[in-house]
Protein backbone atom coordinates (compact mmCIF):
# COMPACT_ATOMS: atom_id res chain seq x y z
CA UNK A 1 0.00 0.00 0.00
CA UNK A 2 1.50 3.63 -1.15
CA UNK A 3 1.17 6.32 2.07
CA UNK A 4 1.27 9.76 1.93
CA UNK A 5 5.10 9.20 2.57
CA UNK A 6 5.98 7.52 -0.37
CA UNK A 7 4.83 10.41 -2.65
CA UNK A 8 7.83 12.31 -3.51
CA UNK A 9 7.68 15.59 -5.16
CA UNK A 10 9.28 15.57 -8.20
CA UNK A 11 9.46 11.61 -8.43
CA UNK A 12 7.62 10.88 -12.21
CA UNK A 13 5.92 7.36 -12.84
CA UNK A 14 5.08 5.36 -15.90
CA UNK A 15 1.51 4.32 -14.89
CA UNK A 16 1.22 1.55 -17.81
CA UNK A 17 -0.21 1.79 -21.20
CA UNK A 18 -4.27 1.17 -22.33
CA UNK A 19 -5.02 0.23 -26.16
CA UNK A 20 -7.83 1.67 -27.45
CA UNK A 21 -10.74 -0.34 -29.51
CA UNK A 22 -13.30 0.61 -31.49
CA UNK A 23 -15.68 -1.21 -28.91
CA UNK A 24 -14.50 0.65 -26.37
CA UNK A 25 -14.22 3.64 -27.77
CA UNK A 26 -18.30 2.83 -28.69
CA UNK A 27 -19.60 1.59 -26.23
CA UNK A 28 -18.48 4.24 -23.77
CA UNK A 29 -19.94 7.10 -25.95
CA UNK A 30 -23.06 5.36 -26.31
CA UNK A 31 -24.02 5.19 -22.77
CA UNK A 32 -22.38 8.61 -21.53
CA UNK A 33 -21.40 11.07 -24.63
CA UNK A 34 -23.04 10.48 -27.85
CA UNK A 35 -22.46 13.18 -29.82
CA UNK A 36 -22.40 12.63 -33.42
CA UNK A 37 -18.09 12.62 -33.40
CA UNK A 38 -18.03 10.19 -31.07
CA UNK A 39 -20.89 7.82 -32.32
CA UNK A 40 -21.88 8.61 -36.12
CA UNK A 41 -19.06 7.27 -38.43
CA UNK A 42 -20.75 9.65 -40.98
CA UNK A 43 -21.03 12.51 -39.37
CA UNK A 44 -17.55 12.59 -37.59
CA UNK A 45 -15.94 12.27 -40.60
CA UNK A 46 -17.90 15.66 -41.88
CA UNK A 47 -16.34 17.12 -38.64
CA UNK A 48 -13.26 18.65 -37.52
CA UNK A 49 -11.57 15.84 -36.64
CA UNK A 50 -12.54 13.96 -40.40
CA UNK A 51 -13.17 10.79 -38.16
CA UNK A 52 -14.42 9.21 -35.09
CA UNK A 53 -12.95 9.86 -31.84
CA UNK A 54 -12.97 9.13 -27.88
CA UNK A 55 -14.87 11.21 -25.51
CA UNK A 56 -12.87 13.10 -23.11
CA UNK A 57 -14.55 11.78 -20.34
CA UNK A 58 -13.71 8.47 -21.13
CA UNK A 59 -9.97 9.17 -21.91
CA UNK A 60 -10.15 10.60 -17.98
CA UNK A 61 -12.14 7.38 -17.37
CA UNK A 62 -8.66 5.44 -18.77
CA UNK A 63 -6.32 7.39 -16.48
CA UNK A 64 -8.80 6.81 -13.39
CA UNK A 65 -8.72 2.80 -14.34
CA UNK A 66 -4.82 2.84 -14.93
CA UNK A 67 -4.19 4.71 -11.87
CA UNK A 68 -6.29 2.16 -9.63
CA UNK A 69 -5.61 -1.29 -11.16
CA UNK A 70 -2.18 -0.89 -12.21
CA UNK A 71 0.85 -0.36 -10.12
CA UNK A 72 0.60 -0.23 -6.01
CA UNK A 73 -2.87 0.71 -4.60
CA UNK A 74 -2.89 3.95 -2.85
CA UNK A 75 -4.43 4.77 0.34
CA UNK A 76 -6.49 7.45 -0.63
CA UNK A 77 -9.09 8.71 1.62
CA UNK A 78 -10.80 10.78 -0.84
CA UNK A 79 -10.30 12.80 -4.27
CA UNK A 80 -10.46 16.51 -4.01
CA UNK A 81 -10.59 17.63 -7.19
CA UNK A 82 -8.71 17.90 -10.90
CA UNK A 83 -7.25 21.07 -12.28
CA UNK A 84 -6.58 22.26 -15.74
CA UNK A 85 -7.88 19.23 -17.38
CA UNK A 86 -6.56 20.31 -21.46
CA UNK A 87 -7.90 17.76 -24.30
CA UNK A 88 -5.10 18.23 -26.37
CA UNK A 89 -5.19 15.86 -29.49
CA UNK A 90 -7.83 13.16 -30.51
CA UNK A 91 -7.69 9.97 -29.63
CA UNK A 92 -8.92 7.17 -32.08
CA UNK A 93 -9.67 3.36 -32.03
CA UNK A 94 -6.57 1.63 -32.35
CA UNK A 95 -4.44 4.14 -30.27
CA UNK A 96 -1.94 2.86 -27.59
CA UNK A 97 -2.21 5.69 -24.37
CA UNK A 98 0.39 5.79 -21.86
CA UNK A 99 0.16 7.52 -18.85
CA UNK A 100 2.53 9.05 -16.70
CA UNK A 101 2.29 10.82 -12.99
CA UNK A 102 4.65 13.42 -11.88
CA UNK A 103 4.11 14.24 -8.55
CA UNK A 104 3.68 18.09 -7.96
CA UNK A 105 3.93 18.63 -4.10
CA UNK A 106 2.88 16.88 -0.65
CA UNK A 107 1.48 18.70 2.76
CA UNK A 108 0.07 17.44 5.64
CA UNK A 109 -3.49 17.81 6.12
CA UNK A 110 -3.68 20.61 9.12
CA UNK A 111 -6.41 19.59 10.62
CA UNK A 112 -6.06 15.64 10.88
CA UNK A 113 -2.71 14.45 11.27
CA UNK A 114 -3.61 10.91 9.60
CA UNK A 115 -3.67 12.28 5.92
CA UNK A 116 -1.75 14.67 3.88
CA UNK A 117 -2.00 15.87 0.68
CA UNK A 118 -0.71 14.85 -2.45
CA UNK A 119 -1.14 16.74 -6.07
CA UNK A 120 0.28 14.82 -9.31
CA UNK A 121 0.57 15.90 -12.89
CA UNK A 122 -1.07 13.57 -14.82
CA UNK A 123 -0.21 13.12 -18.92
CA UNK A 124 -1.73 10.68 -21.07
CA UNK A 125 0.32 10.43 -24.39
CA UNK A 126 -0.45 8.22 -27.68
CA UNK A 127 1.74 6.22 -29.90
CA UNK A 128 3.56 8.72 -31.07
CA UNK A 129 4.37 10.49 -27.66
CA UNK A 130 1.37 13.74 -28.24
CA UNK A 131 -0.18 14.56 -25.65
CA UNK A 132 -3.70 14.07 -25.78
CA UNK A 133 -4.72 14.86 -22.07
CA UNK A 134 -3.59 16.69 -18.87
CA UNK A 135 -4.38 17.44 -15.75
CA UNK A 136 -3.67 17.81 -11.99
CA UNK A 137 -5.61 15.81 -9.25
CA UNK A 138 -5.24 16.66 -5.45
CA UNK A 139 -5.93 13.34 -3.38
CA UNK A 140 -6.38 13.23 -0.02
CA UNK A 141 -3.91 9.98 1.33
CA UNK A 142 -3.67 8.40 4.86
CA UNK A 143 -0.29 8.81 6.38
CA UNK A 144 1.35 5.83 7.18
CA UNK A 145 0.31 3.50 10.45
CA UNK A 146 2.89 4.21 12.88
CA UNK A 147 4.15 0.96 15.05
CA UNK A 148 3.26 0.66 18.79
CA UNK A 149 5.88 2.85 20.60
CA UNK A 150 8.84 0.76 22.10
CA UNK A 151 9.06 1.59 26.01
CA UNK B 1 -29.55 23.46 -32.70
CA UNK B 2 -28.02 25.41 -30.00
CA UNK B 3 -24.88 28.12 -31.72
CA UNK B 4 -22.39 30.67 -30.13
CA UNK B 5 -25.09 33.46 -30.52
CA UNK B 6 -27.60 31.52 -28.87
CA UNK B 7 -25.28 31.55 -25.49
CA UNK B 8 -25.69 34.41 -23.12
CA UNK B 9 -23.24 35.41 -20.12
CA UNK B 10 -25.24 34.98 -17.23
CA UNK B 11 -27.78 32.65 -18.20
CA UNK B 12 -28.52 30.04 -15.76
CA UNK B 13 -30.04 26.53 -17.27
CA UNK B 14 -32.09 23.82 -15.22
CA UNK B 15 -30.75 20.67 -17.30
CA UNK B 16 -32.63 18.02 -15.89
CA UNK B 17 -32.16 15.44 -13.34
CA UNK B 18 -30.80 12.13 -12.58
CA UNK B 19 -31.59 9.15 -10.38
CA UNK B 20 -28.23 7.15 -9.35
CA UNK B 21 -29.15 3.68 -8.91
CA UNK B 22 -27.14 1.06 -6.90
CA UNK B 23 -27.00 -1.42 -10.69
CA UNK B 24 -25.43 1.86 -12.16
CA UNK B 25 -22.74 3.09 -9.47
CA UNK B 26 -21.68 -0.21 -9.09
CA UNK B 27 -21.21 -1.50 -13.12
CA UNK B 28 -19.23 1.90 -13.65
CA UNK B 29 -17.17 1.63 -10.93
CA UNK B 30 -16.41 -1.61 -11.41
CA UNK B 31 -15.72 -1.39 -15.02
CA UNK B 32 -13.38 1.98 -14.87
CA UNK B 33 -12.90 2.76 -10.60
CA UNK B 34 -12.59 -0.19 -9.13
CA UNK B 35 -11.67 1.33 -5.50
CA UNK B 36 -12.91 -0.40 -2.33
CA UNK B 37 -14.98 2.57 -1.29
CA UNK B 38 -16.98 2.29 -4.89
CA UNK B 39 -17.27 -1.37 -5.19
CA UNK B 40 -17.04 -3.41 -1.53
CA UNK B 41 -19.36 -2.90 0.32
CA UNK B 42 -18.16 -3.87 3.92
CA UNK B 43 -14.35 -1.85 2.81
CA UNK B 44 -16.78 1.01 1.83
CA UNK B 45 -18.78 0.76 5.52
CA UNK B 46 -15.11 1.14 7.41
CA UNK B 47 -14.31 3.93 5.20
CA UNK B 48 -14.93 7.49 5.81
CA UNK B 49 -18.27 7.54 4.25
CA UNK B 50 -19.79 4.77 6.17
CA UNK B 51 -20.81 3.31 3.01
CA UNK B 52 -20.60 2.92 -1.17
CA UNK B 53 -20.25 6.26 -3.19
CA UNK B 54 -20.15 6.84 -6.90
CA UNK B 55 -16.87 7.47 -8.03
CA UNK B 56 -16.28 10.95 -9.35
CA UNK B 57 -15.37 10.36 -12.84
CA UNK B 58 -18.61 8.35 -13.12
CA UNK B 59 -20.30 12.05 -12.11
CA UNK B 60 -18.59 13.67 -14.39
CA UNK B 61 -19.76 11.66 -17.01
CA UNK B 62 -23.82 11.80 -16.13
CA UNK B 63 -23.20 15.63 -15.95
CA UNK B 64 -21.76 15.12 -19.53
CA UNK B 65 -24.72 12.21 -20.65
CA UNK B 66 -27.36 15.28 -19.33
CA UNK B 67 -25.63 17.88 -21.17
CA UNK B 68 -25.81 15.70 -24.60
CA UNK B 69 -28.83 13.92 -24.23
CA UNK B 70 -30.83 16.59 -22.28
CA UNK B 71 -32.31 20.18 -24.03
CA UNK B 72 -31.18 21.31 -27.05
CA UNK B 73 -28.43 20.14 -28.88
CA UNK B 74 -25.16 22.19 -28.78
CA UNK B 75 -23.21 23.25 -32.28
CA UNK B 76 -19.91 21.87 -30.31
CA UNK B 77 -16.54 21.74 -32.66
CA UNK B 78 -14.80 20.52 -29.63
CA UNK B 79 -14.19 20.09 -25.85
CA UNK B 80 -11.35 22.53 -24.78
CA UNK B 81 -11.19 21.59 -21.09
CA UNK B 82 -12.29 21.49 -17.87
CA UNK B 83 -11.59 23.20 -14.95
CA UNK B 84 -11.50 23.54 -10.92
CA UNK B 85 -13.47 19.91 -11.04
CA UNK B 86 -14.30 19.59 -7.39
CA UNK B 87 -16.23 16.33 -5.76
CA UNK B 88 -17.80 18.34 -2.45
CA UNK B 89 -20.26 15.89 -1.32
CA UNK B 90 -20.37 11.89 -1.74
CA UNK B 91 -23.14 10.57 -3.89
CA UNK B 92 -24.79 6.95 -3.12
CA UNK B 93 -27.24 4.64 -5.00
CA UNK B 94 -30.89 6.29 -4.60
CA UNK B 95 -29.78 9.81 -4.69
CA UNK B 96 -31.33 12.20 -7.45
CA UNK B 97 -28.81 14.40 -9.26
CA UNK B 98 -30.07 17.67 -10.49
CA UNK B 99 -27.25 19.77 -12.94
CA UNK B 100 -27.21 23.56 -13.61
CA UNK B 101 -25.61 25.21 -16.28
CA UNK B 102 -24.55 28.82 -15.76
CA UNK B 103 -23.15 30.76 -18.80
CA UNK B 104 -20.35 32.54 -17.32
CA UNK B 105 -18.88 34.04 -20.61
CA UNK B 106 -18.33 34.57 -24.18
CA UNK B 107 -16.35 35.33 -26.88
CA UNK B 108 -15.05 35.02 -30.95
CA UNK B 109 -12.32 32.65 -31.30
CA UNK B 110 -9.47 34.89 -32.83
CA UNK B 111 -8.04 32.44 -35.10
CA UNK B 112 -11.58 31.53 -36.52
CA UNK B 113 -14.27 33.66 -37.40
CA UNK B 114 -17.04 30.80 -37.85
CA UNK B 115 -16.09 29.82 -33.94
CA UNK B 116 -16.29 30.57 -30.94
CA UNK B 117 -15.42 29.73 -27.25
CA UNK B 118 -18.16 29.72 -23.86
CA UNK B 119 -17.56 28.73 -20.79
CA UNK B 120 -20.05 27.69 -18.09
CA UNK B 121 -20.15 26.72 -14.99
CA UNK B 122 -21.82 23.40 -13.90
CA UNK B 123 -23.43 22.66 -10.56
CA UNK B 124 -24.74 19.13 -9.61
CA UNK B 125 -26.55 18.73 -6.60
CA UNK B 126 -28.81 16.31 -4.94
CA UNK B 127 -32.22 15.74 -3.83
CA UNK B 128 -31.14 18.07 -0.71
CA UNK B 129 -29.94 20.72 -2.65
CA UNK B 130 -26.24 19.78 -2.08
CA UNK B 131 -23.73 20.76 -4.22
CA UNK B 132 -21.95 17.26 -5.10
CA UNK B 133 -20.01 18.61 -8.21
CA UNK B 134 -18.64 21.93 -9.27
CA UNK B 135 -16.59 22.82 -12.15
CA UNK B 136 -15.79 25.18 -15.40
CA UNK B 137 -16.26 23.98 -18.95
CA UNK B 138 -14.41 25.31 -22.11
CA UNK B 139 -16.16 24.41 -25.55
CA UNK B 140 -15.72 25.63 -28.93
CA UNK B 141 -18.78 26.46 -30.80
CA UNK B 142 -20.06 26.82 -34.32
CA UNK B 143 -21.48 30.27 -35.14
CA UNK B 144 -24.79 30.70 -36.81
CA UNK B 145 -24.18 30.15 -40.52
CA UNK B 146 -25.72 32.99 -41.93
CA UNK B 147 -27.83 33.54 -44.57
CA UNK B 148 -27.33 34.60 -48.21
CA UNK B 149 -27.02 38.30 -48.04
CA UNK B 150 -29.77 39.98 -49.91
CA UNK B 151 -28.31 42.06 -52.53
Amino acid sequence: MKYFEDFVAGEEVDVGEYRMTADDLGAFALAWDPQPHHVDADAAARSTFGGVIASGVHLLAITVRMLVTLGEPVAIVAALGWDDIRFRAPVRAGDTLRLRRRCLDVRPSSSNPQRGIVRNELLLTNQEGVVVLSYRDSLLVLRKPSGDVVR
